[in-house]
């Protein structure tokens, strides 16, 4: 029953050329690894050019024949493998049959990032992740920042955050939509958003004004905290309002996933919802 | 650098008994291994007498010493094991040093849960989950109902849809607070929660009432469907209202846990934060 991974290698691929000239270590820290079939499509049809390998089962091939005409017009390697090859080259058994090695998206600055937003005094959304750790996490908060319409999100430029393939895969082609910038947790990062009209709202998980008490600031910058620890004293200090999610009390606090999609959808209620700007909708 | 994995087992325990008598194979299909400290002391919390089994770290030992003491008093068997060893019997890199195997909470049957929640005419929310199968999503969305003061959620009877230890670590204890109910997806069920003063939402992605324009009922069981085929179209059909969530279009659909966040907090707003029920806040 057991059949061999068959290779189909067309030419060879930069990816195969930079092994071979020994700058394969180098070139693996500016890859990144993604897979699921929504993820992987996205990702091609935003940034094609960053391919450089494609994984795929037999059973994927009409799903991506686009991307294989890709591969073999731009001469790039790709391998049909068993999904047992898959589960080891993503770590995952929720590869749904495809994964894609690509080169990451360059990390913006907050300049490029805030050039573009729709300008002041327009609505404009963006997240603050000041060491969102989980992959999973961080996938999920991208797809709901992608639905609601968020225009980016600002991550720590130390904090090692990124798009790992399994936060790829949660995010279903997210992470192609809402684009991430490197900024420090400080009060320069701070003075560049409040001079594009920005409020910064952090997320505390109690003793915050109640969320649906809030009025929220048109153009928003949400601030939230690490998994475990929360958001840093300084980021919540400088903060123009604290948010609380209210509720039962019955759990310690929601999820950073759920608290980000719930913060958005009154954001939207509140804003993309208004009579005037259907256009958003 | 290699250590033993150290055993301090102190009594047989009922586990152990039941493995040496040879019903331990039936008795794993009533028992669950439950992981992470929150989740853990939760269930410790709620049910001890359904503990049967403990395996910790030694960093873990002062968090736990009240279990520990309880293991002692009541003859369980507890072990100390390295991190790796926990790899192992939970599958998992996230058991924050500790799991337990518990005796499965008996699933109620509707009359159960309905029997559980404040009488009609009083608010009350029910989630009926139609084959939710991602145990990250099933552990998310139960924290979410938990935070948002859910009184259960109604699974299929067949679907083996089940607090496997990934949703129980997700759901951050939340399992042990949102009861779960066995019921058919049909029109029995349909029947007897309307005669308890529900009504039925169920949750489509795309031409169902806009969820900011909803005034959702007071006593209402939302309806979500599985990640990928989304709910069953007789279940749909029957409902009493659809809702979608508004949104950019820029992703295809939220992802289910987070779905579930967004409309428990649209409830909460409408109807836990109205100024009369203080006392649920």
């Amino acid at each position: 029953m057991k059949r061999e991974a068959r290779t189909t290698r067309l030419a060879p691929s930069p990816w195969q050329k930079a092994e071979s000239t020994g700058a394969r270590a180098q070139q693996r820290g500016e890859e990144t690894r993604i897979y699921g079939l929504n993820a992987c499509l996205a990702a091609f049809a935003r940034r094609p050019e960053a391919l450089r390998k494609v994984y795929l089962t037999e059973a994927r091939i009409p799903a991506l024949k686009q991307v294989l005409a890709w591969c073999v017009k731009h001469r790039l390697g790709y391998r049909v493998v068993e999904e047992a090859d898959l589960e080891k080259l993503t770590a995952s058994r929720h590869h749904e049959g495809v994964c894609f090695d690509m080169l990451r998206a360059a990390p913006l600055d907050l300049a490029d990032l805030l050039a573009l937003q729709p300008e002041d005094p327009a609505p404009s959304l963006l997240l603050w992740l000041d060491g969102v750790g989980n992959p999973h996490n961080l996938g999920a908060l991208l797809r709901s920042a992608a639905h609601f319409g968020a225009g980016g999100a600002i991550v720590p430029a130390q904090s090692g955050l990124d798009l790992s393939g399994a936060a790829a895969r949660v995010a279903e082609g997210a992470a192609e939509v809402v684009p991430l910038a490197h900024a420090p947790a400080d009060a320069s990062t701070h003075a560049a958003l409040r001079a594009a009209g920005y409020k910064i709202a952090a997320t505390v998980p109690r003793e915050g004004t109640d969320l649906y008490d809030a009025a929220l600031p048109a153009r928003l910058v949400l601030a939230f905290g690490a998994e475990s620890e929360g958001m840093s004293e300084p980021l919540i200090a400088a903060a123009d309002l604290k948010l609380t999610i209210p509720g039962s009390g019955a759990v310690e606090s929601l999820n950073v996933a759920a608290s980000v999609a719930v913060i958005l959808g009154e954001y939207w209620r509140q804003h993309a919802h208004a009579p005037l700007p259907r256009g958003r909708r």
